[in-house]
Order: C-alpha cells, then sequence, then structure tokens
C-alpha cells in the first residue's frame, strides 16, 4: 500500500463515517501514524440520504472528501478500498491493493442493509444505504411515473404508483413523509395527465407503533402526521416476500407494486478473521467489551453499527445510530493514546441526546432527554440541528439554500435522472 | 405514447437542449400542441459540464427538470424516451415507446463526439457531452491519482498522472485550465505523498492556434494563460491513435497516458428515414433553408448543432455552439405558427453576440462584436453571463454560491467518486 514505516505506532482504521471519522479526528495530534480505509473516497451523513432519494437535495452536498478533511494533518494517511480479511495473528489486513501491517486496529466498518436471509427481497427491494443506492431509488421513483404515463393497463400503472416503504424507523418514516411531499406538491405537476391520487406511499411496520427506539408521544404524532399527508400506515403487518410484482404479507393485505424500498432493517458489516466467538451471529455484529476492544483481539476495537456493547441498560447494545458512534469513536482515539502510553482506559457511557425524525414540512417529533415536543418548533430544530452536523462550510450553505428555497417554493428541484436505474441499456 | 388528439396541429421537438428548449418555449402560448421527446428528464447547461467533470460544480446544478419548466404550458407534453426512425411518408416518427404522428416536426438533437472513425480512441477516450460523461471523468482524474499513490513503478505512475486533452476549442481550454488550478491548488494537498510536479496536462491541437473561432488576441492569450498554469500546449500536432496506453501522433512526441480526453470535433446526431441528399456525410448534419426547413421535407425543420445552414458567409453552416441553437429556436417556433396560418416565413439571421472562454481563475477572454479583451474583467463577465443563462433560480443561487467558495477558499470540494468508472465492479 506504499504507507512509510515510521517509529510512530500506526493505527488502521476502516472506514469513514461517523465513527471512523470521529476516531481518525480524535488522533489528529497525536504521536501516532493514522491509516484511514474506506471504499468511498468520501464521508456520507446518511442522516439526509432520504432527501436526495426524493430529489430535495444533491448527492455531492451531504458527501465529503476524506481527504480533503484530513488535508493539513501529518501522519495520516487515506487509502480508497475494502479490507476483506484481518489477520490477527501477524496483526494484518488483506485487501485488493495489498496487505498493511497494524499496531491498532479500529473496526467501523458500520452496517448494512438486512434482508434476515430473505434473497427475492434483497434482489427485487431497493436499499438507502449510501449515495449511489439513494440516487437509484430517486432514478426509480421518475422512471416510475414516465412509465404510469405510457401505459393504459391501469392495474399496471397502479403498481408503477404504489410504493411500498418496509419499515417503520426513521428511514422508513422519513422517506414516507418525503414521497407524501412529491405527491402533494410536485408530480401533480409534472405529470397532469395522472391521476396522481392513484398514487399509493404504503408504510409497513412489524409491531405496533412508529419510530420504536423514541417516545410514544413522538411515535403517534410521527404517524399522525404521515396519516395527514396521506400515506397508509400499517401496523403489525409483516412483510413475508416480494418477487419483483407483488408483496405478500402475513395479514390479508397484499400489494402490488414495482417499488419496495427495504428500510426494516440493518445489520453489521462484520470482517472475515476474526475469532468466531467474537461475532453475534444475528445481529451480525462484533462483541466489544467497555473501551470498545474486541474479544480475544485486544488490539482490535470495533465502534459503531458494527460494534455491540452488552450491559445491563443495553443488553443488546447501543442503537445503531450516528450518536453512539461518535461518541465511542472519539473515545476510542482516547483509549488508544492512553493504552500507547501505558495510562488506564476509559469505559464508555453512552450519553443519549435525544433523537429526531422529520416527516415533512413543519412536521418534525423531537425526544430531548428532558423534553419532547413535535411540530413546526420540532422542525427548526431538526433543521439546525441537521444543519450543523453537516460537514463544511460549502456543504452547510448549499443546504440551507436548497432548504430555504424547498420551503418557499414547495419544490424539490433534483429530481433528475443521471443514470437510469430500470433500463438495462447505459443512456450517456 | 398516449398522447390526445387535438384539433390542434401537433408539434414534435425531437431534443431538449438549447435549441430545443428555445423552440418550445416559443410555441408555449400559441395554437399547437407540443410534444417534447428527450432521453434524459432534464436539460443540460452544457458550457459548465467542463466544471463538473473537475469538481467545480454539483452535476445537478448544471441541470434542469424539462418537466418543470413547462409545468404550467397547457398542451405540451414530454416524453422520455429516444427517436430511432423518421418515417416522412406517413409523418410518424419511432420510439422505443411507440410511434407518434406529427403535423410539424423540429429535430433538435445536437451533436455528439466526432472520433473520425477511429474506433480504438473511441473505445479507450472519454468524451465530455453530457453529465454522465463527465461525472465518469471526475471519477477517472481522482481513481487515477488512488491508483498513482498505490505504484511503485515511475512509469506507471506518471502514465496515471498524465492527462492528454486533444482539441484545443473552448471544451479542451477550459478542461486543461480547470485541471491546472486542481494541480496547482487541490492535489498537493490531497496527495502529499505524490510528487504532484509529475503531474503533466498536455493540451494537443492539430492546427497552429488554439480557439479557433474566436480573435487572435484571444487565441493568444489563452494559450499564455495556459502555459502560465504549466499547460504543455502542442499545436499542429496530431493525434493519430491511442490504445489505451500510448497516444500516437504524426510529431515525434508520443504520450503514455491513462486518460485521454476527446475534444476534437463534434458531429451531428442524426436520425434514420430522412432523405439521402438531406445528410451532409462528412459533419452528419442535416441541410437545411434559411427556414431551417429539412430539404425535400417541407414539414420537418432542423435546428441547433445537428443543422447546416449553409450561405455565403458561412458555407459550412454556423458555429456549432448555443447562440445559433438558441436563435434557430426562436425563429423556429415563429416561422411554424407563420406557416400555420398561412403567412410568410422569416429567413434566419445569425446574430454574433461574441463568444468566450474560461482559463482560470481571473483568466478569461471575450470577444464581443465591437471589443475584446481578456483577463480578470473578462472573467468576470464570463462568469455572470454563465450565471444568468442557466435555467431556474436555484441553480443561479447554488452555482454562485459554488464559485464564491471555490474562489475564496481556492477549493473544488465535489471531488467526490460516486460511481467508479474504472473498476467494473460496483461499489455501492
Amino acid at each position: 500500500m506504499n504507507i512509510p514505516q515510521t517509529s510512530f505506532p500506526r493505527v488502521i482504521i476502516i472506514g469513514g463515517g461517523f465513527a471512523g471519522l470521529a476516531a481518525a479526528k480524535g488522533l489528529e495530534k497525536q504521536e501516532v501514524q493514522v491509516v484511514l480505509i474506506d471504499k468511498h473516497n468520501y464521508h456520507t451523513f446518511q442522516p439526509l440520504l432520504y432527501q436526495v432519494a426524493t430529489g430535495g437535495l444533491e448527492p455531492d452536498s451531504i458527501a465529503f472528501p476524506l481527504r480533503k478533511r484530513f488535508n493539513d494533518v501529518e501522519n495520516f494517511y487515506f487509502r480508497l478500498t475494502e479490507v476483506e480479511k484481518i489477520n490477527p495473528k501477524n496483526n494484518t489486513i488483506e485487501t485488493s491493493i495489498g496487505n498493511l501491517e497494524y499496531d491498532q486496529l479500529i473496526i467501523a466498518t458500520g452496517s448494512t442493509t438486512n434482508f434476515f436471509g430473505n434473497t427475492n427481497i434483497q434482489k427485487y427491494a431497493m436499499e438507502m444505504k449510501s449515495i449511489p443506492q439513494s440516487l437509484n431509488i430517486r432514478s426509480l421513483i421518475i422512471e416510475n411515473f414516465e412509465d404510469a404515463l405510457l401505459t393504459s393497463n391501469i392495474e399496471e400503472r397502479n403498481a408503477l404508483m404504489n410504493f411500498v416503504i418496509v419499515g417503520g424507523g426513521p428511514t422508513g418514516v422519513e422517506l414516507a413523509g418525503a414521497l407524501a411531499e412529491m405527491k402533494k406538491g410536485i408530480l401533480p405537476k409534472d405529470y397532469p395527465d395522472l391521476d396522481i391520487r392513484q398514487m399509493q406511499i404504503n408504510l409497513i411496520q412489524s409491531s405496533d407503533c412508529l419510530l420504536k427506539g423514541m417516545s410514544e408521544k413522538a411515535s403517534e404524532k410521527a404517524e399522525d402526521f404521515l396519516i395527514k399527508l396521506g400515506v397508509n400506515v400499517w401496523k403489525n403487518l409483516r412483510v413475508l416476500d416480494y418477487n419483483g410484482k407483488i408483496v405478500t404479507t402475513n395479514g390479508e393485505d397484499h400489494f402490488k407494486t414495482e417499488t419496495v424500498i427495504w428500510a426494516a432493517g440493518v445489520k453489521g458489516k462484520t470482517i472475515d478473521g476474526l475469532h468466531a466467538e467474537c461475532i453475534i451471529e444475528r445481529a451480525a455484529r462484533i462483541k466489544v467489551d467497555e473501551f470498545n476492544q474486541v474479544l480475544h483481539h485486544p488490539n482490535i476495537y470495533a465502534i459503531g453499527d458494527v460494534a455491540c456493547m452488552s450491559s445491563e441498560k443495553n443488553p443488546y447494545g447501543h442503537p445503531m445510530m450516528a450518536q453512539p458512534a461518535i461518541q465511542q469513536g472519539r473515545l476510542v482515539a482516547k483509549n488508544i493514546v492512553a493504552k500507547l502510553f501505558n495510562k488506564e482506559q476509559k469505559a464508555f457511557v453512552y450519553k443519549d441526546k435525544g433523537s429526531m425524525a422529520t416527516i415533512g414540512r413543519n412536521k418534525a417529533v423531537v425526544d430531548l432527554p428532558k423534553w419532547k415536543f413535535q411540530g413546526v418548533f420540532a422542525w427548526f430544530v431538526w433543521m439546525f440541528v441537521h444543519l450543523f452536523s453537516l460537514i463544511g462550510f460549502r456543504n452547510k450553505a448549499i443546504v440551507f439554500l436548497n432548504w430555504m428555497y424547498n420551503y418557499i417554493r414547495f419544490d424539490r428541484e433534483t429530481r433528475l435522472i443521471i443514470r437510469p436505474y430500470k433500463k438495462k441499456k447505459t443512456i450517456i
């Protein structure tokens, strides 16, 4: 990989998401060599992917070049590749661009979509965990409407205008809300020949409430907002299969649709080579102790979505969200430095800063530790928290400008099919 | 195609570029039914493609959704498809989504890259006529530098850092300048391990001057600017072949490079079905009379790049640029209305508003009919003319913000590999 051997210990970080980025920042001015590895050359601000998928934001404004973030950091190296295997015995990682030895390894690979073994759904449903995937959804939505115009077969047309989102977590709720706003303000104008009332947005949740991790009030209000926006909310309904045409469920309702967006689960993105006992099969997460150290591997840490730190309070680990990832990333940097200087490591204590979700224009729900509120003010809070969490002045400014424009004009202008999703042939 | 038959005559416009868009706008409030067909659902502002290719602008801000532009226009229909054939005998066009009859047809298909029959170059060189193509170039540039880091073979590394741009027209000049600015301000910071001085930007022009259509002063000054920016300008050198590794020329110089961007020529994008006598083989353009009517086909018009209106002043037709396209589009709309109401059509007279090119920060050349100037002021003129030519307030605002940011920070932040170009496997 052409990385110089120095007298500083080498820390390899796999993944430039929230966790990996926080760890790399924490190690900036320390006496270590940092090698950050990611398959993308940018950090993705995942909470806003749904806005890219629905034409509200440009993909480039929620991405930030990883090299740029560490431009002026000494002893920092970035490599664009995927890690294929870890060899704990000789402390190396294997990648397609060569192997590399580490002194300390941080696994921050994040999570991937969990289809729970259903290969049909995996084949036919859309995922939304990355920018290219979100752009695929954006293309597909518009391609569906273009196709709906062309058919005089009503059943076919309805299937094209029927959107099924599986999973009532923040991703599903935010996406359903954004689609509902497209239905209200944009699609009737773009497709005056279609009866947009026939467009259906179905949000399917297997349990009895939306936004499971949030307060009861937030959950109820979110459902209320969605219903007012015209979303069909299905609770206690479990999707069993999807063959590309029909979604079958454990209830009486089946859905004829061309578009299923699967937001019903995530699992850790583990890497081969760790001791079998470190991996929790069910969620594909890596067992870590209170210092985020991986079981049996004292110089390997796992942080963020892929790590499962089981405690009395959180028997199944922390929620797979940005906040625990960032906090673990920060602490792990400190702990590694402490360990290298033979100081004591600090145990991780998750500080729940609250959570929030936006359903649409002026409609959001916010749960702070001591205050829970919903509606217009929540929406403004949501907006500013997300704005300030973006990396970089340019991204903040562009996103802000887009939001102002969209708010004032009731519009989402980037409804472009840059790369078609449906058509196999490349249109360039 | 599911387009209703009305009592109004139907005008089909093929292509939503500068020419087609101007024609469609001109027909907005007239008593005709307009059907606009394009393979993309957006209009591309082609003069800024090179900025997308070099990470200065986001692709979405130089595209504008065609449906949105005509949201409130009655009797307007947009269809997303490619026209495969014209049948002048029964006045229909053929597409993959069905055939459609026209009363008047406007061909505004624009132009495509001209490889002058060299299939090797076509296979291995990059084109820059569309947004996806520009994004491919953007990905390739960064992928090259990522790869250059990995090799210790100096020849290989130099080939990765060697960029050959063929064609000294506005596209080649602007792209070479933008690459030179990346070399100066961005790449040394992003790749401190590489000796960026080894990056070569070669601009090859077969004739003895750059920016052929512009004034001698502009041409000289542009060359001067490029040389100051460190671009190797090769004049009177003709590229003969490129096998993916080596560019061979008619001179003594050959270039070992992984990247050739072909901006050496365009040709019309004609459609099958027209009378053989209408087509000028050499440039693949359609012969039109002074009303842009196609020879032998009185109800078919061709406008913009694909049309060749030969006159004493312009024996080879008008320059294949935005201005003639827009002016012809506007006039053809009026002429069609005139013809339908049995009034006289007006002959097209090209009003040359001048031309301009930007080489880099504070460096541009502007030729107005009565005033030619270069440098900082020219750069500001270039900037504002392009800004105001963009469609839509949002695009203008976002582009302006990006330019301000890039200007103040000497930066180009969208250096992202959203879809890898080199790696065949899809990284999502």
